[in-house]
């Protein structure tokens, strides 16, 4: 019997590495819009639900506010009922780097003040999740990734976006790039909801999914430059700062590689280099089962 | 003209005594209870939403866990939803002490830790609710009140409960009692919403609805038993504590008094005499529109 799991989001670019992935290692794995709304998984209890569905980042168009705040919050609703109805026996709920704001090396006992409404979105699920879960004896994990990157990104965010326009030769409209992020290789991140799936005695616990090093935006699309063998043409300074601007955001990675095991291997050149391979041979398709 | 509100959860314990009080200085107050679902109320736009609307505290029966979640959360969407259409000038969202967790003399800058789905569910609501605000410039301002107590209490509650036995002479078992909080008399409480209709200046803040004076839940039933002639027979210790219990949830008062000028302003004893006189007479009526 394959150990199974139910995957939400599982077409979104985590979802579709962690699915790619999950069937490499002989894991049966059901992608599920809604768990618990149909009846098939009900029938099939699984071994763990990554609850990775979500909307508001890097969408082609943007979504409404209330949208984006109540579909991400029920969601995680129903991820949760799925496992107090007994459907899955531990919930892995991928929330966000941005339920904490801005901050440096932020650790997970950092408070959660979100500036945006998809952090807001991310981190009202968690309480909700973390303190549902506690009160109905449920096991639930939480991972916080920052700023994931990799083959099957979106072509809306900095990562695809600058990638492409590389690709392309394109140019490529950019503020000073003076704001940082946390730069995670999707594979790591990948790796990181695995050993979540299975690590003992860390129920009820959050974990970010970072570096812990902190990159300009513009070494970013420096290196990305560089990977692509010089051809996007970055203009820095081109369009301004956004007004509500998160000027840093990483997270401490120490409570991750102490409790799970788990750190981010992949450095960031080489990330980026695969990255853009992806995006050249054009080889990656958005669910990742066809290879 | 009179002033015009909408009021979710007018039939609660504070908003049946925030309704009271509008109609009392002549204002218009409408109970919604969805907002912006009927079209009534979006023919006349009014000045204010006072935001109550909450199911899972002090109820009969308790109220699955998800219910709460998403009943809380939702309504509280549909709140801001109904401002950023142009319906309300100004948001008033009514939160919780218990959004920080456990801890004494909390500000507001402390972190959102919440143990309970209640808290939860009310912190969650804050940070969508104060994300989707300053994104969409909408007025909003958040308060969080404490242990609010009065005349109309619910029967469910510690000091309705208590205040019951105490009239009826019958006996109250209860724990040790060593569970400190901070209790707010209902007029104060409705106080601070008024003001928080109107202050210059607050858009995106919170503010503790709160007296800063911790109260074991022990002395507080003597209080109550003093203010029903020793007619009550609690027997502390013959329940015992929850598993969650939270010891200590206590506010600092200063911002609610620097920036809006509010302060609790009832002394303990005297709001607890009050509210034994409003079950004793009976007089209470849960809507508060009759007298």
């Amino acid at each position: 019997m394959p150990r199974r799991a139910l995957v939400t989001g599982a077409s979104g670019f985590i979802g579709a590495q962690l699915v790619r992935r999950l069937v490499a290692e002989g894991w049966e794995a059901v992608a599920v819009a809604r768990p618990g709304a149909a009846s098939a998984e009900r029938a099939q209890p699984a071994e763990v639900l990554f609850h990775l569905g979500a909307v508001g980042l890097h969408e082609a168009h943007p979504r409404p506010a209330h949208e984006v705040a109540s579909t991400n919050v029920l969601a995680t609703l129903h991820a949760i009922r799925t496992a107090a109805e007994g459907h899955v026996r531990r919930v892995v709920h991928v929330g966000s780097g941005l339920e904490y704001g801005p901050g440096s090396c932020l650790s997970e006992d950092a408070p959660l003040r979100p500036t945006s409404v998809y952090g807001a979105s991310k981190a009202a699920a968690w309480l909700l999740a973390s303190t549902m879960s506690r009160a109905a004896g449920l096991e639930l994990v939480g991972l916080r990734p920052f700023t994931v990157y990799g083959p099957g990104d979106s072509p809306h965010g900095l990562v695809g976006s600058a990638a492409l326009a590389g690709i392309r030769g394109t140019a490529l409209e950019l503020t000073e790039g003076r704001q940082k992020r946390d730069f995670v290789y999707v594979d790591d991140a990948v790796d990181a909801l695995l050993v979540a799936a299975s690590a003992p005695g860390v129920s009820g616990e959050a974990f970010n999914v970072c570096t812990g090093v902190e990159t300009p935006v513009r070494t970013l699309v420096e290196l990305l430059v560089e990977a692509t063998g010089g051809k996007a043409q970055p203009r820095f300074g081109a369009l301004p700062y956004r007004a509500d601007e998160l000027w840093s955001s990483s997270g401490d990675p120490a409570k991750a590689r102490d409790r799970l095991g788990w750190t981010a291997s992949t450095p960031l050149e080489e990330g980026l280099v695969r990255t853009v391979a992806a995006f050249e041979e054009a080889r990656f398709d958005p669910v990742g089962l066809t290879r």
